[in-house]
């Protein structure tokens, strides 16, 4: 069983897509997820070309890494200078990571009109860029850019620049479809001459163009590549890039090839999902393996069968990538549902009670206003409590009263809360500011609550989302507000939707808070 | 050069994506719109499973198709009637099409756990059926469900399905990849085997559950299939079908195969996303050849070989799919994009001036602080204006307040603004109440403005969107909002950052303003 590597570029060609843009705690957070999640290479950034990639490069030296390897991306030296001199290849040098992939032209078109070079000159530039780094960093990898387009237009000359990259100490030639255009019929052939032309590894670097990418990948791995570059969920320019997402289980689960453990392909579903939250994109419902609708069914027929048989219209069991099954129009999948999370909440309730199904009810109703409670599980957990008569109230409120005011052009505006608070132990009335309204009115609230409860000075807001729901009417539409708060053991996600994004946070703030004081 | 058909069924297999559910009138304009640019067949429905289907065919004989031919769907007939007296049968002839597909089971696992008859019966079910319909309607199609799964289980059964159908009259054997699973390596030997053992036409109906859906699509025509199965931007159940909008640019462009006209394949995004807009599912952003990003383009060094050859970066040029080339703006962005956004603008300025290092260096100012201009060009534009001294100030803010209340629990609360503003013409100082703070804040602008500026009534706000920068800091966190308006002619989008979302907004829409009275 071959071994094959996963090399991920999220955080640099991801990073390309449109609409994304990771800030440097993005990408070390990413990073983290992607060590844990065991892919072998992590492609942090192109630090020669964006200052804010140096700095992630700094800020990761902090983090050890427990299953991947950083890498820095960069390009041959310029033809000016000797590669010992190029700005790019000292800040590439700076970075300090155990693997430095560079990439190079290998279509002579490329050469020619974009590098404006010999095509000598190219073969020399690739030689000895990699020659000085192989003796500076242990693993240097070189992305073939443009090979197939290249190996079409001039075949002798693409495989020179191979030969230039393996003589200098190249570790892997990796194969690039930068333009995405390559057609799966056109990909094995290619792939399988280099392998068999070259003695160190081939990988295998698919762009989407064409809608092949993932398909290339595993028809480059079926004829000899043991590297596959790619990124979480297809982030990347233009159509994206190989989805690694897809691509593990098709290697894994389908042509039986090792790349990550059965326990950490469990953990697929969780890293997409995670990917897109931090990129804040909506997470794709039929993307594959993944997706909420990728197990779901749908038609008469199919979900009759599925449940005797579930692989009569499954290619592979959901629980494999840490996905489920679904059945659609139908409540018999929400209800196994909520009893699962009965017992996941360890609450003392009959799962076989009639309430279950008002549960139920109660969530399709509060989901088709907007509501979500994957990452909102204390507001479920709430609502099962309420439901059963398993909740308190430890407060009352009386009214609050935001105000953002601004009396000058170019200042920032000032925002004050006060809010009056019934408890058993009296009336509370009080005020605070904050950086603005929502950070006013959860001051002001904690503050009146802190008096009463003492237990609420521990717990800390470590995360707060907001997402427009129904786009396309202005600024009078529902906003779902999602708030992640702490207490130094235990983290809880809380939710609230409203037209008014006061209000929607408000919601997710009392439920953390009435969450927090029920735990005790 | 190879003619090859390609038969749709968004209407039937399409609408059993998640979320998806077309009404008849839906399904009547689909129709139409898929036959004005050419799909050789048109799937209308199961009308013996589905009773809207039914009456989808009696209202589409009222319609006359120049290019299509209208398809209607059903299975084998029941074990215990004959042809003749099965009512899904009686309904299939009801519906008076010029082609009828018929599926079948071929995996013997199926025909045992699902269909429950012997392996003999079930292969008398597919003679009979077929020959009964042959006798009454042009073309016969037969649909091979699970045939890749069925022959890799049972591959002498497998093929005895198909002789079956062939000896009965059917007039094109589709293999159907029914889950979804099949690996691009295994799809083209089976379909070469069948294309080669039988002397009518085989057809591919792929599935994307292993993201490879179009891959194996293509595959299967270069060894043999002519005739290919899919749907309109892969909408189908779990992860969808195969993605005509893909498959077809592959197989005209790439492989050079016949199926429709240039003329026709200028129309392919418009069709892309007038299925879209039917179905009320956003266009797919990085969807290949028709998506908006799917020509856009983001690094500084694709940039300029771009603007010199296009091929450098594009594996076809976009006009040919009525797709465009587009320049983004980002941190990764250098000089020569703002060179091209001045160009797109139609500005009159000197692209050499020193001025434009200028703009460059303001936008990574404001990137880092949060910015994007990506979905904000109209921000850029002002940016861009204000640098070049092109830009005047329409009003000054003398100050707002924005106050929201909530005096009950259980009530939405309250959201005032008021505004103090000076213009050329005089000052206003007036108020509005809204949905939420920021809605109530729009509307007091408007408002104030409208009294000088009337044309500001045209404007609208589209879409308002906010991001949570800095995630892991609670609620005193950077926010950006982003602002699309509109004016009935064009849209323009804008943007804010600030740590209070009043003032993001403000910000955005501000710009918006300036932006509308700037052009006239």
């Amino acid at each position: 069983m071959r071994k094959i590597r996963i090399y991920d570029t999220t955080l640099r060609d991801g990073a390309q897509a449109e609409d994304v843009s990771f800030s440097v705690e993005d990408k070390l957070r990413i990073l983290s997820k992607l060590d844990e999640f065991g892919i072998h290479y992590i492609e942090g950034g192109w630090p020669g070309a964006n200052p804010r990639d140096a700095e992630f490069f700094n800020q990761a030296k902090k983090i050890t890494l427990r299953h991947s390897r950083l890498t820095a991306f960069g390009s041959t030296h310029r033809a000016s200078l000797t590669a010992g001199r190029d700005p790019g290849i000292k800040e590439l040098l700076a970075a300090k990571t155990d693997v430095v992939t560079i990439f190079g032209k290998t279509w002579d078109f490329h050469v020619r009109e974009a590098l404006r070079v010999s095509k000598q000159a190219n073969l020399d530039l690739i030689y000895n860029t990699i020659a000085y780094l192989k003796k500076r960093v242990p693993e240097v990898f070189f992305d073939a850019e443009h090979f197939f387009d290249g190996y079409r237009a001039n075949p002798e000359y693409a495989r020179k620049t191979l030969e230039a990259a393996a003589s200098a100490g190249a570790d892997c030639l990796v194969l690039c479809d930068t333009n995405g255009g390559t057609m799966p019929g056109d990909i094995g052939g290619i792939v399988h001459d280099m392998a068999r032309s070259f003695d160190i590894a081939v990988g295998i670097h698919a762009h989407n163009d064409s809608e092949c990418a993932v398909a290339n990948s595993l028809i480059a791995v079926e004829k000899g590549a043991s590297h596959v570059q790619g990124t979480i969920n297809g982030l990347g320019e233009r159509c994206g890039n190989a989805n690694l997402i897809s691509v593990i289980p098709g290697l894994k689960l389908k042509m039986k090839y090792s790349c990550v453990t059965d326990a950490k392909l469990k953990k697929i579903k969780d890293v997409s999902r995670y990917v897109s939250e931090i990129a804040n994109l909506r997470h794709f419902k039929r993307q594959p393996y993944v997706g909420d609708s990728a197990f779901a069914h749908k038609g008469g027929i199919h979900v009759s069968a599925i449940l005797r048989h579930p692989e009569t219209y499954e290619h592979i069991r959901p629980e494999r990538v840490g996905n489920y099954q679904r059945v659609l129009v139908s409540d018999l999948s929400g209800k196994s549902n909520i009893v699962r999370k009965i017992r996941d909440f360890k609450l003392k309730i009959d799962p076989d009670s009639p309430r279950v199904t008002e549960v139920v009810k109660d969530l399709k109703r509060l989901e088709n206003q907007g509501f979500q409670f994957e990452g909102a599980e204390a507001s479920l957990e709430l609502l099962i409590k309420k439901t059963f008569g398993l909740h308190r109230k430890f407060f009352d409120l009386i009214g609050f009263r935001v105000i953002v005011e601004k009396r000058r052009e170019g200042e920032e505006p000032l925002s004050e809360a006060t809010i009056m608070i019934r408890t058993p132990q009296g009336v509370e009335h009080t005020a605070a500011d904050g950086h603005g309204p929502v950070n006013a009115l959860d001051r002001a609230l904690r503050k009146a609550l802190e008096k009463f409860y003492p237990q609420l000075r521990d717990v800390s807001l470590i995360d707060y989302k907001v997402r427009v729901l129904t786009a396309g009417k202005g600024t009078d539409t529902n906003v779902r507000v999602l708030v992640e708060s702490g207490d130094g053991r235990h983290k809880w996600g809380t939710v609230g939707v409203s037209e008014n994004i006061i209000e929607a946070s408000w919601q997710a703030l009392v439920d953390s808070i009435e969450y927090k004081l029920l735990r005790g």
